[in-house]
């Protein structure tokens, strides 16, 4: 048996894959369950540490209904725990981060595009009927974000901000060594943030926001467009060939010369840098931390979004304060995340 | 002898007058000063309320220089203490509000163009050594934020986003019941958020801030700027006149039917329910709050702000939670949540 009594399951409840994993959050014997915020700023997080015991992955299967899909998580659960001589019985909560919009406060999915039959589905009380363990709902951004702060690049800092580039941006804020989570849990939509009043359509609806520019979907297509409105670039030919260009392929035609490549990821980066300028005055975070599959394209992002930050920052003050980097805990993020939280329960 | 220790001194210290208050805050006798946060809470603040045990202002005189600027603020504390019967004795602590940029947590006040000859003084400090009393400095915005939360529209709600509408546009966020600060207590500057990327050029340096168009003084700006640029309308003639136009003609004119005032004061509102969609993304608030000498302009103001944000709102979750309203505390707000942060010392 290990580290009994001290387990923690993370789930990251995507349109593809769940990904669950279970933890054992190291305390510091002399202080038995100090609140998370305690524990993370006595250092006993970042010392210490998350032990991973196990984690796994399932497909998804979202068109089988939330009672079957629910079911097959929490067989999962159990079969893991078995297997791998971690106690059922030394579980003591699980946090689930999962999309948007829902009621996280109340635990409950409103509807997702990416979760067909998931509406109105009170997934917390479902799974906590079925596993007798207290069940929290994150927004999935939020728990990548918390993973973040807690085994990442968020460690020995209290104040961040964290956003996700992939379909869309999402985002996560820390402050003063907390998760902001707003009135009902849907804080923090920071790729729905508008940086140009009735500017490109965005999917939510909205027009201007960060994400209808910037997200490595909109990089692709803004690319697509630029080619289909007559633009001359490397990346035609690929549109030729594939019948599609990739946010990868803007990157690669990027490093090979290719001037509308250019044209296109500036307009990226310039827009990422004024989120992150936005998301300064905001909350004033100690870091600025970019995850999802769009970081792969490394340091010509990264270079370019401080090139356009300290090109729109304010100059009133001087904003040496701020670090703009990547994330460093990679996938397992939700899951890490979603168990930590799950430590408040 | 009014309310023996649990007086507190709030201090508005502004360019051209510093409001000083001293409010008795009322203690439920049982729980003997528990947090601030628990207080209001607990609903003490909201019930007891904050009791005013008098107030006053003086001119700033900046230019005399911070030692006697600071003098004189003690000089008016110890004053008044005796004159109001209200003994200096039972002055816990003390919480000023004063223009950024800033370095709040230490007490420094970096500079500000409102307040020459005050580069990098350590008010708080210089303060303290004087009353031998513990004080607080906070954003002059993030005081007034507070104050409207303690004693205004705040009251029985934990997350809020204040707005003041004056000169510029000075901001407040309260999340969770407690003031967000950042991590230097610069956060919520919320007349900075970008929301036209290379837009009109702002004061703080910045391009397309929220308060280049829609302060008071953007607003007048902009209508002045229209007529100059052959715009029709009946404020030409104020202009003529009074060789400028105020942002109260622009709404005067606006309710005399004035196209062009129409024009303005849309665009003014049309930023603003901008701001709010991106504060609602940001911190997910209950209320948000608007204040400042600019909401005299009304109900054509606030109608045309709600109109505005239901225009760009996202559609994917029904926003029906938010309330956007006036303030209800006025002038008084930076003088009471000091106080009511001092409480926190």
């Amino acid at each position: 048996m290990v580290m009994e009594n001290n387990n923690y399951i993370g789930i990251d409840f995507g349109g593809t894959n769940i990904k669950i994993g279970c933890f054992s959050i190291d305390m510091n014997p002399v202080r038995d369950r100090p609140p998370l915020a305690a524990v993370r700023h006595q250092g006993c997080l970042a010392s210490n540490g998350m032990k991973p015991l196990w984690k796994t992955s399932i497909p998804t299967d979202a068109q089988m209904g939330p009672t079957a899909v629910i079911d097959r998580m929490v067989d999962t659960i159990k079969e893991m725990a078995g297997k791998k001589n971690t106690l059922f019985e030394t579980i003591k909560a699980v946090g689930i981060g999962a999309p948007g919009p829902a009621k996280y406060t109340e635990g409950i999915i409103i509807k997702c595009a990416n979760l067909p039959k998931f509406t109105n589905v009170p997934i917390s009380k479902m799974l906590k009927d079925k596993l007798s363990k207290p069940v929290i709902l994150e927004n999935d951004a939020n728990a990548a974000c918390y993973g973040e702060f807690v085994a990442g690049a968020g460690k020995n800092i209290k104040n961040m901000v964290f956003f996700t580039l992939g379909t869309g941006i999402g985002g996560g804020i820390i402050s003063d060594g907390k998760l902001l989570r707003g009135s009902d849990g849907n804080a923090a939509e920071l790729g729905h943030i508008i940086i140009q009043i009735n500017g490109r359509l965005c999917t939510c609806g909205q027009r201007g926001c960060g994400e209808a520019y910037a997200s490595a979907t909109n990089t692709a297509k803004r690319a697509t467009e630029a080619i289909e409105a007559g633009g001359k670039s490397s990346l035609e030919a690929v549109l030729k060939k594939n019948g599609q260009i990739t946010c990868k392929d803007v990157y690669d035609h990027l490093a090979k010369g290719d001037e509308l490549a250019k044209k296109i990821t500036d307009e990226t980066a310039e827009v990422l840098a004024v989120l992150c300028v936005n998301a300064l005055h905001y909350t004033e975070p100690e870091k600025i931390v970019f995850a999802g599959g769009m970081i792969a394209a490394g340091k010509p992002l990264l270079d370019r979004i401080k090139f356009y930050f300290n090109q729109h920052i304010w100059k009133i003050k001087q904003e040496d304060t701020v670090e703009i980097c990547f994330a460093t805990v990679g996938e397992d993020a939700g899951i890490i995340g979603a168990a930590a939280l799950a430590r408040e329960l």
